[in-house]
């Protein structure tokens, strides 16, 4: 290995892992060809085309570092939500911005609580920091507000992480529910609401960004890297008191923003015509994937995302056959990784063409397992 | 303020600081345009014209997520350089990438070592991770290599950082002299040579690849963001040891790299014959810069760098009006932090239309200032 000898003994202790591996190192380790990438929760629909465009504007700009106080981008979703620009920080996608929160709250030994089968993203960079996971189960393939309640009393937690809508279950509570589970917790705990998702969900399950703006223990994540289809742009930013939203300033890479992906931000916020468009054909999509999944006698969990967890009735094993066997024939999924969550496999909201490649493979793999 | 109570005690003892202000602020803040964009050393000359099609055709992907493993850049990069891909560790910027090491090196009271005016994001990083900085004088306006030797050793210190050529100065050491340096340090001590400025630096300055390559205490750090034109893009690439190259996995954030950026750097990284171009037009604009400093009585250093210290014989207060007065033109420039080196203003290397209100500008400042 030949590595440095005096790392801390925190990063010596850390493995090189990756929470999720990518669909390209699928492809070249096992030497297969990806036909329909609908495992990542990306947005096959793509941006808007006003958003295509204006990166290619500004791709003539790419020669200067990005404002590092982002002050434009701020101030156009200070705007859009009715908050201030002084109540958003941006960052490298929701991924970036939870391991700053992160580095803010976790030190060595530090109790975080999540869902078991929560986010891996989130519990990286807990272990990243040293942080001591601590998790309670899924109720009914819901995140249990009550069980985290309770964790994060008795672990005396300064941080816990809870995403409405759900991943990977594509469940969600409704605002007044998040709203009592927000209220309930100590000011001594900072909730991490993630809310990657919150434009495909119902307008019923996520509280005004007013209802919340004041609270000094919430932090609300949003990003475009789902329904406005700008995953690769890496740009997603965090609502919260000025303080809280200055406290990213203490660490943050100031100047770590892409220039081409904050015009692209910049676009797609502007083009809401195109958000409504592409979340009435992510539903549609929605749709179509429960209807395949009941076709072939699996059972479609109710989805406030852009993916459609589904009940495969039986093991992890089996599910992870049927996310192999779609592989097999070029078909990119994937499935929550505990139980029992790992009965499901997930499927994300895709055109019609690459929910044919789905739908032609399914029963060919269920088949053949059985 | 109302921020949240429990964040860890180092990072409420963080002020909410940034590195540089960028143009964007003070334009904000003067209510001036930045006519003239050459205090951050961005290369005004862009990328090649093969990188922004690069970029207008990678537009399309901007839905998928990179490569986390990021596959193809590092393969790219093996051959350019004819190492191994596990050779490489990909990230945001050098920036990005001296927050990571930090990390794997720094804790709370570590001692780390650098040049006194060096660097402020690496100091940044520093203090953001609760190190201690230790610092050396600079010795005729270089980086003071026995001084940082000495320092290391009578510190203890398990990181230093050293910029070859020099930001903000200009400066270089021949490979030899870089090479005695890193085969000096105690093997507990880990060497950041940041090589950003390498492309426009003499060959005679740059160590081999191979030279260093199997030292597992010496990273050393290049970037897409200067002569190759990409400072918005964020794409920076450490060298070292496969086990130094692998620690970046256990804390960096593995989607985090854009799409779009990837691409751009891919696409710079063919177009060699761009790449030689520029630096011949680089070198052209030095000259221009040192010509326009002696016809106003000003001292131009000699740089192998694509910016110019200049010299201005008087104090940091002076300097500073000099910078402040040419924004007033609209010309934007920086200057070194510290004593000695703020005696100098800094300058980027242009197309000559930039440099035209540079030359115009300054005999006015100078003269108001008397």
């Amino acid at each position: 290995m030949s590595a440095f000898s005096r790392f801390t003994s925190l990063a010596a202790s850390l493995p090189s892992s990756v929470p999720f591996v990518g669909p390209e190192a699928i492809e070249r380790n096992r030497k297969l060809a990806v036909k329909a990438r609908i495992g990542a929760n990306e947005s096959g629909f793509g941006p808007a085309p006003s958003v295509l465009e204006a990166i290619r504007q500004a791709a003539t700009e790419t020669w200067m570092y990005a404002d590092p106080e982002n002050f434009e981008l701020r101030e156009a979703l200070a705007i859009h939500h009715g908050i201030s620009r002084d109540n958003i920080a941006i960052g490298n996608g929701v991924d970036g911005l939870l391991g700053e929160i992160v580095r803010l709250v976790v030190e060595p030994g530090t109790p975080v609580v999540t869902s078991l089968g929560g986010y891996p993203t989130f519990n990286y960079h807990v272990k990243g920091f040293g942080g001591r996971l601590e998790t309670t189960p899924y109720l009914d393939d819901h995140e249990n507000l009550d069980g985290l309640l309770d964790l994060v009393k008795k672990e005396n937690a300064p941080l816990v992480y809870f995403a409405n809508p759900d991943n990977p279950m594509g469940s969600w509570w409704d605002a007044s529910e998040v709203l009592t589970f927000a209220k309930a917790l100590p000011d001594t705990c900072l909730l991490v609401l993630d809310e990657a998702y919150c434009e495909t969900a119902p307008e019923s399950a996520v509280p005004s960004v007013r209802a919340i703006i004041g609270m000094p223990n919430v932090l609300r994540m949003r990003t475009f890297s789902k329904a406005y289809g700008l995953a690769g742009a890496r740009v997603g930013y965090a609502i919260g008191t000025l303080g809280n939203a200055q406290a990213f300033d203490k660490i943050r890479n100031h100047f770590g923003m892409p220039r081409v992906s904050v015009a692209a931000a910049m676009a797609a916020l502007k083009d809401q015509a195109y958000l409504r468009d592409v979340v009435k054909r992510i539903a549609n999509a929605r749709e179509r994937i429960s209807t395949i999944a009941r076709q072939n006698g699996l059972s479609p969990l109710p989805s406030a995302t852009n993916f459609v967890a589904i009940d495969c009735h039986k093991d992890a094993t089996y599910a992870k056959s049927i996310v192999d066997g779609l592989m097999d024939h070029g078909v990119f999924i994937r499935m929550p990784g505990v139980e029992p969550l790992n009965r499901c496999i997930r499927v994300s909201a895709a055109p019609d063409d690459k929910l044919d490649l789905f739908a032609d493979a399914l029963p060919k793999v269920l088949k053949a397992l059985g």
